[in-house]
């Protein structure tokens, strides 16, 4: 049941508020919608329909990821494009990995965060960039607040997240999955003191790094064995995204032109790498070392996830190029982030209230 | 569980901040005893304690549906008179239905959104209108916003709410609220760009539509036996939604002096009322067509439908004439939505907020 | 899996906001994980890892009731310390009860209320007060309507939380809890009108009364055998509760140089006195009078009772004088209830976003 509740918590993740909220709602529901016609046209087996509700819901975590990456650049006909694209292209990439990796479905439905993160961050570099002296995108500590309570709710949602869809070992996936999350969070207040000046917390570190931990944990919630060793990737998780949000923006971004807004490069894309390698470092210390087979399992997890990872970057950078045609009636620059856009605001009570916010 | 917290998902619903939160506890809280104080005076039966209070608790969103409308035109003198009247009213017409036409309480019971919203409306005729050049019933981005995250609440928790009273196929009504709340979402979207002038959405048709499915099936969900007939169910509620929010506001309202401020009319109303004729016409198609047994059970659900609803209309108009008494001490109509006619709100900070929202 | 949800339900229970949110999901992870620790050491005996975090949670409602007193007046560094400190001491009174007054560990984690308020109530004396003529703690009706959220949830949440240690009679817990909570809000709505002047409701009133009945009712749920028994301990909870805000607030606060800017004394402590004084009446009613096991029994809650509170005073106002050492840097009283201090606030825009809260 939790898991309906999924597409609402991330809805507040973001900072734009009416597209944001109401996009969202758009994005999960065609998303569920366009993932249940998918698997009847293929009749795909599963035994019942609320199984198949729930991996709808977690593969649709993808599209929504993507949707954080050019929040507030795209028009609601780009955006539809997108989820439809998305769900048929995670799809298929999850199908050439069950099929010729022999891949289980329910691991490669845990590609998403990181599907999603890459697909998302190849749209965005096709879409030019807002100028920088722009206000209109900068957080306000309303707004932040808001984002808060969404991260806050994803969190406590986040250990029936990783574990819907586990069968049994349940109770050792919620617990890995909660620990992970505690330690990134402590983490992530200790780290956003140290790098700030002054020592002030920065609410985007701690946002994002209290949810690494549990998107790191993704792969691995079932088998790991220890509290400590959850402890440790969290922790770990939320190095790589504080760090990651440094170098992130003053390098990467730069370079390949990408302006991703709502940080979900390193919010989702960095702890999904960082949680797939883990997960094979596990894999190997679990299993012993020198067996034909075991090395024969690693290289296929390694391939599902090079797979995973090239098909979104090339298929992302592809759609993006179709999205940003003329076409679509690409919204120009100067119109980025603006909730009149799109919504019927009432015009005089606006005029006040935008002064305010 | 979960139908506990129904009461505060519906408080977010409605637009005035303090009072629509707070009434609304009070009278979720109120109905509640009152219900179960009439189950323990006529000793009616029943097997345990957290059923009794999960039938209450749907008795209540009548209460709660009826209250939208009269929002910020009544006291609390008159709020509490209303849900002890109108829980009463809502249990004896629920005990007519099941004494004389032998309808199961817990079918019954789905009556709620029905009754809530014709008594309601027959209270609300009987209270004079606001001023059209009042500026206090308009909505704010900000309050819009958070009414939003009420209809997302209330998205989110609605296949529970559902399902809740269902004993078997439980799963089935859950899979099948949530396909139509679904389409009815995706209809939502588009009927609102097509039908307001240059493709911009309105929040209410969004909020109003997106619950409309949920409503128009609440009488079916345990016996649609396919996904396909819950999509065009939740698209035919989206539609009667949005264009009734069009029809009824131009015509019918000024007509009968109806002054209904959340929308309640088109929100919960009118898809009830597709969902019963909906219902007659899956039990027609379930059950053959000329079986006499049949057409005795078709004319004992319409019957047990134009009880319930003329019941409504009736006592709600001869209630609103009681409670619009000058002895109640009504509010006049250049105080209403105006929370500080009834909370203590500190004067300095209150100046400077209310400007700007 | 609801239990999780305590911690972020809790973080909106207080007014000041991004300190409030952000470092209550600090202390609540962080105690959490304190716990399991303690846990870990002295290998205490427990069946699984989900009942240990459960017990862990029920705890740290303990600090985040003491972190309430304190708001905005300590510096993260002092509220980990505080954190750290009153996880062991809770831990240590606990295992004292279990060990010399053979009270069972789970329902001496039921004094975790009693035992934070009181701890909460020492270490703030330990502080100085705020100037009174300081606007920055004063609530907005924006900052009230997010406090009644937090509110709205914790109680929809209190009748799980009640009932999540009790293993069989979960049923009547829940029930016992939400009859508790619904007598105790409409005596808050009731007593606030009483109250104040011209009849006006007061949030504070509603928020704090509302979840007396909650807390009051925490020892006895498991074994109040009438609803009108629990009714009644709501209606009294509810009473003690707004008396005691007007008594506090002039004659108790100013004479110990308390300052209780979230009401935790009578929302949290004088509601937990009241349930176990409670308990002791219901307990000797049901058993008979005149045995001598019986008199064992009232003696041995009694003492665990007293224990439990004499130890909150004592190490809470040790360890207050620790906190308000220099050593700590301990904020000006100039700077309390102040985001800016600990957080990133992005300054051209938060210059007229204050201005409008």
């Amino acid at each position: 049941m939790v898991i309906f509740g999924f597409g609402f918590f991330l809805a507040f993740l973001k900072r734009y508020e009416f597209s944001s909220t109401g996009f969202n709602l758009l994005i999960v529901v065609l998303g569920v919608q366009c993932s249940m016609l998918i698997d009847l046209i293929f009749h795909l087996p599963y035994k019942n329909v609320l199984d198949r509700v729930a991996e709808a819901t977690v593969s649709v975590t993808a599209v929504v990821i993507s949707a954080g990456t050019v929040l507030g650049k795209t028009n609601p006909v780009q955006l539809i494009l997108m989820t439809v694209v998305e769900m048929i292209v995670f799809r298929t990439s999850r199908w050439i990995n069950s099929t010729f990796l022999q891949v289980p479905g329910k691991i490669s439905v845990m590609h998403a965060p990181l599907f999603g993160a890459y697909f998302g961050l190849a749209i965005s570099s096709r879409f030019s960039e807002p100028s920088p002296r722009s206000e209109k995108n900068a957080s306000t500590p309303k707004s932040d607040l808001l984002s808060m309570l969404g991260t806050l709710f994803l969190w406590v949602f986040w250990p029936s997240f990783n574990s819907i869809l586990v069968a049994n070992h349940n109770e050792r996936a919620i617990c890995n999955t909660y620990f992970t999350l505690a330690a990134s969070t402590v983490t992530a207040f200790a780290l956003s003191a140290l790098t700030t000046k002054d020592g002030r917390f920065r609410m985007t570190h701690i946002r994002s790094a209290a949810l690494a931990g549990g998107v790191a944990v993704a792969y691995t919630a079932q088998s790991i064995k220890y509290p400590w060793i959850a402890m440790i990737l969290g922790q770990l998780a939320s190095v790589i995204t504080v760090l990651g949000s440094y170098c992130l923006q003053r390098c990467l971004n730069p370079a390949f032109k990408i302006h991703d807004a709502s940080g979900v490069h390193f919010t989702f894309g960095l702890p999904s790498v960082l949680g797939a390698f883990v997960q094979e470092v596990l894999f190997i210390v679990n299993n012993g070392t020198n067996s034909p087979r075991l090395v024969y399992a690693v290289v296929v997890h390694i391939a599902a996830f090079c797979l995973t990872i090239s098909v979104a970057l090339i298929v992302g950078f592809i759609t993006g190029s179709i999205l940003s045609l003329k076409l679509f009636k690409t919204i120009p620059v100067s119109k980025y982030f603006d909730d009149q856009f799109y919504w019927e605001v009432s015009f005089n009570v606006k005029l006040n209230v935008w002064e305010c916010m």
